[in-house]
């Protein structure tokens, strides 16, 4: 059957997801999508794919995500419709149309994730499910030179969660930066790729050399042994932002 | 029966409160601190004196507290009790001792109100309860030509929600400003006291003139006349942040 694929970038505020995915009896940025899709698709069912899932509370300024329609939609006027029709923390940024074999998940890309920690004292009461919080002494310079050790092509099993399915560890973060921006103080991980849990459990680790209870050297030993256990604690999901998925094609 | 006043600056996101003001079988910011208060000094009942109320679901930057304890406490050591036994959407500032008769409501002041209107497309998901939204044209030079008629000393009677108890309805503005900022549009007001709902009812004429549905000259035409009917609507109360209180004494 003729269909038009649509490639699409969306925004959301992870607080009150149980994650991207789809899955029963709890509310997903998946089925949430899919249920206005199949509403302005006459009642057809819409089966919609991402780059990848978020975790519960995990928000996303650059989702990617495509779906495939029996019709042949102006893209802005589908854009709004979607936008509008869709609760309101989810919010269409751009839609356009993409060849029938175009994946929003298996066509190469390149992540850029961000996690925001908010340091002021008190914390903010507007960050609350936007920023992880750390009132505690932290030296900004030792987690500069630590993250640099994360950049390039590494084995990442110490950084991600025991229990994965996937087999091959290996990924490539190509930037890796950290930057004060007025009480709080930015993660920034640009790769082709993170493992599940990657980034929390990096920020986690990178947080406690910062805190000077891990050493700067601690990032290559986890590298090197892929030892779970010398890594620091898993950050909290509502600090990080999956920021943009650039395609390579 | 000595004790010590304590002035308090506080912040709140006042998305899930139905308001600053102690009311039954809901919840508000003046509830939250008393019963924490009450649980830090051993039980005993402490009352709670705002600068002035908040509606439902608008915010403070900077709102001014007090309360009498019967002990003479470390300001810092009670700031950080308050401040982490309280819940998460209400923040401690600072914490200050000041005489007996010093009255957070009573003592002379200026307010401060900023008013953030989110104009993107689309709307930011991160925004919905932290801003008001207007996806319309806007006429921003139009709107700053409109604000400098509401600066000065007036009877605000057309800008107020009728059924109000106060009866001397003049007041100064001293500073009224408009300004872009990234995709909102902020309006910021100082002046010696605001009527209920007054700044709202400002912000939604202001913004029926920015979309050229009504004519600058409406202004003063509001000021004379004192009628509710020509104002444009009441913005709504997410936008909404009591940004400062300064006592003159």
């Amino acid at each position: 059957m003729n269909h038009t694929r649509y490639k699409a970038i969306i925004a959301y505020d992870g607080t009150l997801f149980h994650g991207f995915q789809r899955q029963n009896n709890v509310r997903s940025v998946q089925a949430c999508l899919e249920k206005t899709l199949t509403k302005l698709n006459s009642g057809h069912p819409v089966i919609v794919q991402g780059s990848g899932r978020t975790d519960a509370f995990v928000h996303a300024l650059g989702q990617v995500i495509h779906f495939d329609l029996e019709t042949n939609r102006d893209c802005e006027k589908l854009r709004f419709a979607l936008d509008t029709q869709s609760d309101e923390d989810i919010a269409i940024i751009s839609i356009e149309k993409v060849s029938n074999d175009w994946h929003a998940r298996y066509n190469p890309h390149q992540k850029t994730y961000l996690f925001k920690l908010d340091i002021g004292k008190p914390r903010s009461p507007f960050n609350r499910n936007y920023s992880s919080y750390f009132p505690y002494p932290l030296d900004v310079k030792l987690m500069q030179e630590a993250i640099q050790y994360l950049i390039g092509t590494h084995d990442f099993t110490g950084f991600t969660a025991t229990g994965g399915s996937v087999e091959d560890k290996v990924r490539t973060i190509y930037r890796a930066e950290i930057y004060e921006y007025n009480n709080q103080i930015h993660f920034l991980f640009e790769g082709n790729g993170f493992l599940y849990k990657q980034i929390r459990n990096m920020v986690g680790t990178l947080i406690k050399i910062g805190n000077q209870r891990m050493p700067v050297e601690q990032i290559t030993k986890i590298l090197i042994t892929k030892d779970r256990s010398l890594a620091g604690p898993t950050a909290h999901p509502e600090g990080l932002y999956l920021k943009e998925v650039k395609y390579l094609s």
